[in-house]
């Protein structure tokens, strides 16, 4: 990782910058629109026999901005290959024997695959530290793209990659707590600005924060509002709780079938997503309706999604409170509003597990 | 449906009269592509121990034409919304309270809802004779538009639909056996000879064999040619026996997964197919290779597609007499292949049985 000394400052012009250092290695995603999915998120939901008799009747035009279809299939491939151009800039990397030495990151996930590609494509050595109990087909892929898969135990493996870092010193990229991450993920932001016309607001899935904060960064001054959505099972909502209470929720253990937003939002993201306000809320939805709305996107848009990318529409659709708020400000002018269709990387096998 | 008396020719020129008709209802669906399937298609096939040393390496690049996101999610969209077009515009049609009769259609799949909406947006009575095996989703998407529809044996739909036909006054819309929903389909074609520069070949699936042979009339005298690909499961492949035998093949049953092409080719679509030569070849694939690349169109492609829509890919990839024809008539410069992928209507429930 460049050093946080050396990053560009958390604003709008930062993305911008960002923006053109990746656009050689990314894909710029197609935004996707359904009049049967318009049609029901500006209609009430149904009644539960006598309780709660005022549904919220919101007008919602949505626009589906498809990182299933990034490079790895994720959004993540934005932020790590970001982090590399930042590292390859960085004063003395190259001479010193910085692309030999190559980069490490640990995770279980996207950004695992996102690393591995983005150090094969510049020609870097590149170790992956993964937990041992990742799929089999996750670590095969990750290999597949070169890199050296480490595998840890479930809670060692930051530690194992400072122990790789130190030994060869690679450069450690973190999958979200970073400057460097945090931009490369605000590119999303900045392409919807141009995809969709007039624009109101865009709900982001929110784990450690990196694509929330980066959107969040990207939209700041242009007037589009960025909500936050996350799961709710076993108190996996940390950032909408830390977001009402003030304090940044450290710890969640959440077996929620949105497995990509099992973490807690990091340091950095904290502070743009609550410490500067620009995340205007955070909102969260219970497994059924992360199944409702991801069944949706599969059989009506036919669109292959993970269930963490489902989770913005499942707010969109059924979170009476954001549907309350869209009402209340936006009239019966409504509100275009982004859902961003975070990744798609889910084997046939786990898809059919979640609908069983 | 127009009677065929009046009915344009079947050649190109119609083909573009009815992409004119239609264009206003139906989507311009996009064309993707992928380098990983470009490189799995340009690598030979693994070598099952010690039988054929010699596979086929051609040099593929594939484009996909998603008519799974067209109107109701198929291609038939467009042979519905042609047939309906070319009735308003028969002579006395109107003034004979055509219009108020509406029309009558017989399917179990996807010409069932394409006619249903078609008939809808054009304001008229629409009844459909589904069989009573129907799954009680496609039931309640066809009512859903508005249809009257009316439950049969396995075998008399099309009888019922003749009685409701000379009861009511409604015209019959058959689902593939017609100029005029040939002519609709053949509009794939020509949007294909658009969208993708220096078009080598087509492959399609083929049931009835309209989308076939709309697609080849649509390429007649262009150079590009157009290949079928059928399961071969039971005999499905009844085109392609009786493309090689000359003899239209006119009973099959099968119980492929590919649910979408357990037809018998028809008496025009034949008459285009073999008669007329404009089909370049018939290939047929087994149940494996229907799956394999049903697999990777979802897991690498993020695209949600009915196994019907798999056949034409799992043609290019895995069937080496298409394979060693490829690297052949192309040798190093390779073709462009444009697989369509026909449709996606399958629910999540039926689509895990497929991989079970």
């Amino acid at each position: 990782m460049a050093h946080i000394s050396t990053c560009p400052p958390l604003v709008r012009g930062s993305v911008i910058q960002a923006h053109t250092l990746i656009r050689p290695y990314i894909h710029r995603t197609p935004v996707l629109t359904s009049r049967t999915l318009d049609q029901l998120a500006s209609t009430p939901q149904e009644l539960p026999l006598l309780t709660n008799p005022q549904r919220a009747s919101p007008v919602i035009r949505l626009f589906f901005k498809c990182e299933n279809q990034q490079v790895i299939g994720a959004f993540k491939a934005r932020g790590a290959f970001h982090a590399i151009e930042r590292l390859k800039q960085e004063p003395g990397w190259q001479e010193n024997g910085g692309k030999e030495n190559g980069v490490v990151a640990f995770s279980a996930g996207n950004h695992a695959q996102a690393i591995a590609i983005a150090g094969r494509d510049n020609g870097m050595p590149v170790h992956i530290v993964m937990p041992n109990t990742s799929r089999a087909s996750k670590v095969a892929s990750t290999k597949s793209y070169g890199a050296n898969v480490v595998l840890s135990g479930p809670t060692d493996r930051e530690v194992i990659a400072n122990q790789i870092a130190a030994e060869t010193g690679a450069r450690v990229i973190p999958p979200y707590d970073h400057p460097d991450v945090i931009l490369g993920q605000g590119t999303v932001g900045l392409e919807l600005q141009e995809q969709v016309e007039d624009l109101d607001a865009i709900i982001s899935p929110c784990s450690g924060g990196g694509l929330l904060s980066g959107v969040a960064i990207s939209c700041e001054g242009t007037g589009v509002k960025v909500f936050g959505a996350e799961p709710e099972l076993d108190g996996a909502d940390d950032g909408r709780r830390g977001f009402l209470s003030g304090k940044c929720v450290t710890h969640v253990k959440t077996s929620t079938i949105a497995d990509g937003l099992i973490g807690v939002v990091g340091y950095y993201p904290w502070s743009v997503i609550y410490e500067r306000g620009l995340v205007s809320g955070m909102f969260a939805v219970p497994e059924e309706n992360i199944r409702d709305a991801m069944r949706l996107l599969v059989e009506r848009m036919k669109i292959w999604v993970e269930p963490s990318a489902a989770v913005p529409l499942a707010v969109a659709l059924y979170n009476e409170e954001f549907r309350k708020m869209v009402q209340e400000e936006a009239g019966v002018k409504g509100w275009s509003i982004c859902i961003v269709l975070s990744g798609g990387n889910i084997d046939i096998g786990s898809f059919s597990k979640v609908f069983h």
